[in-house]
Order: C-alpha cells, then structure tokens, then sequence
C-alpha cells in the first residue's frame, strides 16, 4: 500500500484505530513490516480477535469510541481521511470541528484517490460561500491525490511537529 | 421560523443543545413562544449566560459535548440537520454512523434549503457507488427542501414513535 511505504520511508509513524480488519488493518501491517511505528487504540469492547483480529504494533486498550478518538487526536501530530463511508467522513468532520473549536491545530489531510471526496469538498466551498465557514476554516484541510503530494503538504503545513505522528 | 411553526403546529416536540444563540436559538424561541416542547441539553461548560445565552424551555445540564449528543439523541424521535458548517455536518455523520452501528434506528432528516446541500447528497452517492456505503444505509436519509415536506417523510418513516420528539 502506497502511502504505507511513504510512511516508511519518511519515518513518520502511524496512530490508528487498531486491530488487523479492513483498509487500516491493511496499512498498519504494511507500515509495521516496513519497520515503522504503529501505534493502535482500541475500545476494550473491540479487542476480542474475532472482532477486531491481531493487534498490530502497540495496542492502547481505552473505555470507549469517545475516548478512543480523543487519545488518536492527542497522539497524532496530523490527520489523514482515506476514501471510505459514514465513520471516516464522521471521523474527519470531528477532528475539522475540534480544529475550529481550538482543541487542537493540526493540520487535517484528505487523499483524494481518483477524486472521491470532490463532491465534499464542494460542499465545504458552498458552506464558505454561503457564510457557514471562514474561509480560514476551510483552508484547514490540505487535500491531494496521491499520498507523497498529502504527505509533502502536511509536512510543510505542520512543520516539525508532524514528524513523528501519522 | 417556517420549522418552528410546523412543529408547532404539528405538536412535535424540539430536543437541541441548548441556549439562545445562532439559528437554534431562534428556532427554539419560535417552538415555545407557539406553546410547542423545548428540551435543550447543554454541557456545564456551555451554561454561563455570556457564552450561550438565556436559556429557552427545559434545561438538561450534562458534563462533556460527548454526552450532551448522546441525550439529545436518545431523548429524540428523529434528528433533522439545517443548513451549517463543520460542526453541522459533524453531527449529521455521528448520527448517521450510530445508526450504522445500531445504536439507533431513526430517521435522519436533512433540511435541504435552496439545494444547500446537493454537493454532501452526491457524495452520499459516490459512496454506494464505489462500495463505501450500503444502498440501504444511504436510504436512512430523508432530504426534503421544504419543513412540511421533511416531517411529512418523517413521520411516514418513523411511524407513531416520531410523534413526541424533534
Ligand atoms: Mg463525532
């Protein structure tokens, strides 16, 4: 997996919900065998294996969904939003509304594989074309297709703070 | 407030996060001052007058943001989503994502004002098309540009356990 080996080959480790399933569970195994950092976090409700399968890396075994979230935020220095369905889009408007409620300033990236998220991304332009958003807010997210262009912008958008966080 | 007057008129109750401020205190003022139920659940944090406001009907003072969304949805019957920003459409995905993960099963409804939100609908889409999102998930939307169309469909989805919640 492409943006795996530019983890890899950067340094840069990875925060990420946990166990072996689905797209994360592919990225935090190909990150791992590339020798980096991963870090998984995981609601105790999750962690049985037929659940969540093998842990990769380090597990940190938290209450709930809440607080899983909060922790992956504290841990990481940047966000990254893959392609996916209602809990990544979720995923990524929490951490845009914790941006503009100031718990955090970190820089939220969008890898925008064959332009799956150009409708959203619309939607963010009308919200700020219709008085919904500073356009300040909006130019929180860096958004690219292709996962060394994201990694590059976040690095410069975040300095040397996002050196050690995925 | 056109929504106010129809849940007024309809006797269906508003449930929101409280306070006088921005486009929920207005419609909170118009629900109670037509005789309608206002129920407004708050975090501590929020309560002082300066930052949200007298506060309008029944007031449910909770302690993080985290439990403040999980009352309001558990004291509702259905969530409608107005016209906003990121904070909006964080919530609307966080209701959309429990229902995914049968925390709740009620309609969610979006206020869909001048075709505000066509771009967030289309992206909607795009997930049943690329495989991110079941057809019958996307189908727990109810979009309708019009108060009395939106809790016409509504009411036609959620049946008789709509009737006592906004
Ligand atoms: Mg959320």
């Amino acid at each position: 997996m492409e943006l795996g080996k530019e983890l890899v080959r950067r340094g840069i480790g990875l925060v990420y919900g946990g166990g072996s399933v689905g797209i994360m569970g592919v990225l935090s195994r190909a990150v791992q065998e590339g020798g980096g950092d991963v870090v998984g976090v995981i609601p105790e409700a999750l962690t049985p294996i037929e659940l969540s399968g093998p842990m990769v890396g380090t597990t940190i075994v938290v209450r709930t969904m809440h607080e899983r979230k909060a922790k992956m935020a504290s841990l990481a220095d940047c966000f990254i939003a893959l392609p996916g369905g209602y809990g990544t889009l979720e995923e990524l408007m929490e951490m845009l509304t914790w941006s503009n409620l100031g718990f955090h300033s970190k820089p939220v990236g969008v890898l925008n594989v064959v332009n799956y998220y150009d409708p959203l991304l619309q939607m963010f332009d009308r919200m700020v074309t219709t008085g919904f958003l500073l356009q300040a807010q909006r130019d929180i997210i860096i958004c690219e297709s292709t996962p060394s262009g994201l990694i590059d912008q976040l690095l410069l958008r975040g300095g040397e703070t996002a050196r050690d966080g995925g």
